[in-house]
């Protein structure tokens, strides 16, 4: 029998989500919901119905698993309270300050309608976040590192959009590659903001616009760029279609503590990722967690979840003998 | 209530438990088990009962986890099955091929006993298996890579110190740079055992000794050195002590995969460590884990378990609400 999993949502998101699926031969593609009109949508799987969101109660008993593909600012907040009283479900919230007020909600829902939730998988939250959790629990004296990029930040280039004058922009944050060997070598850095990351912005100007306001702006808006060094490039909208069309991301955990008697010995422990599509990266371990959701949600464990809460066995489609054999 | 560990075995790993236990306050070591003469051990923590093995079993209510430090070739088989009669264990059997074997003898004792144990901790087995199954339930459309080292391994340099006329001997496992490289980019290439690693081997032979008779003796070892491009370096003993004294170890595990409708975007996952001490890192790693069988016992979860099985969160002292609002 396979999952029969259920999409919610489809921006590249739950277009990467439905590329997932299909690498998963024990998973199926049972429908797409959609805020739009469902004829709008070209989807990629061949006769999957298209159906309208507000329609997605009457689905309860054909899905086992809703993969919520919307935004954390607005979408997720109010989607995955009210989904968790007919579905099992993930999201991808990554708002790190609101996660414990979201846990709380779907929570709540889940609670009422004995249906389980993974909240906050991807990456970072998720991937990123179990190696915090892993590396500090095996070395207690230490200290944590995270690095994001370099990649493309969505927030970042939405903000540059913002500014008058801006037709288009593409922001890339970037470690600092200094910072990183210090880390790397145990030295154990304190970092400042500006010592850690880098931004490189590429900015598609109005004609006659007055680029050294446009750039001016952009170096000193607060919270988004004032805290970094930050480079900003004039391009043509034709060199932005060719060469930043992408949603290439990535980083590094680290953390670096020491162990014996006296603290006489440091350990290094890395967790990098390198993709090339991170709305695919992050769907792919959405997927993943669909599948542990539905196994603990069989096994009568219901509420709300992390991806620390996650026996790793269950993410696998592999049992737990051949884990043993093949991976252990 | 802190947790009371007990430690079968004073050795290395051994003494890398006793250390990582007094980094973590919500532990306590109860007792150092011992097959020598228990008068004879100089231990590291004042005042903790040294006791012989074989009264190990009227502890059995003063220990909540035994973690036995003994090797796997002869000690754990028979050790674990017996010990999980009285106690909830972890163990760092490392024998890959035995493991189902061993998996199976511990959980029918456990099953018998209602205790809990947690096989194969560790790096490799252990974090570095974590790894191999966490990418590759995420990108099941791909190739998973481990490379060790650069480091000391023990088993080799015990096969070189039973040659004729060899006083001591310390070998390192050293990963090919260029291999490293085509996996992080992507590549996926085929690779032999000799692509993969090359071992340094640093001896210290007897005076007179013929070095070419041992250095051919050595490089035409089969399974240990014939496999591989081995480089042979006789040192002195005084070298040996000053340069080779260390037990370093680390290495790598990538998983390079695809995502997309078409496998149009590919990925890399790297998981890296760099050891000052092999033996500490590990017992760091045991102690995590015994934390987690305290745990998982204290919830009616008996039987024998790997990390596999181990919820993230259970491996931490931090609570679930601690750890999403820190962590995640």
């Amino acid at each position: 029998m396979t999952i029969r999993v259920g999409i919610l949502g489809y921006g590249n998101l739950g277009r990467g989500v439905e590329c997932a699926v299909r690498q998963n031969p024990d998973m199926e593609l049972a429908a797409i919901f959609t805020r739009r009109d469902p004829a709008s949508l070209q989807v990629l799987t061949p006769n999957v119905p298209v159906v309208k969101a507000e329609e997605a109660a009457q689905w309860a008993d054909r899905i086992d698993v809703m993969i919520l593909c919307g935004g954390s600012a607005t979408d997720l907040p109010v989607q995955a309270p009210q989904l968790a009283q007919w579905f099992s479900l993930v999201d991808s919230f990554d708002t790190h300050a609101k996660i414990p007020e979201h846990f709380a909600a779907v929570d709540a829902a889940c609670a009422a309608a004995s249906t389980t939730a993974l909240i906050s998988g991807g990456w970072d939250p998720g991937l990123f976040s179990l190696n915090r959790l892993y590396a500090s629990a095996i070395l207690p004296q230490g200290e944590t590192y995270t690095f994001w990029g370099k990649g493309v930040s969505q927030g970042h280039s939405d903000a540059i959009r913002r500014i008058q004058g801006v037709v288009d922009a593409r922001q890339y944050t970037v470690p600092v590659p200094q910072a990183l060997e210090q880390v790397r070598s145990g030295e154990r850095p304190q970092l400042t903001t500006r010592q850690k990351h880098t931004r490189e912005c590429f900015v598609v100007a109005e004609p006659g616009a007055d680029l050294a306001r446009i750039e001016h702006e952009i170096k000193t808006m607060p919270n988004y760029f004032a805290d970094y060094d930050t480079t900003v490039t004039f391009i043509t909208l034709e060199e932005l279609r060719r060469d930043h069309s992408g949603l290439p991301h990535g980083g590094s955990v680290l953390r670096s503590g020491t162990t014996g008697w006296n603290g006489e010995h440091n350990h290094t422990v890395e967790y990098s990722l390198q993709l090339d599509s991170n709305p695919e990266f992050t769907s792919s371990v959405l997927v993943a967690c669909a599948r542990a959701v539905y196994r603990m949600h069989g096994a009568g464990q219901t509420g709300c979840k992390t991806i620390f809460d996650v026996p790793p066995a269950l993410l696998s489609p592999l049992s737990g003998e051949e884990l043993r054999r093949q991976m252990l």
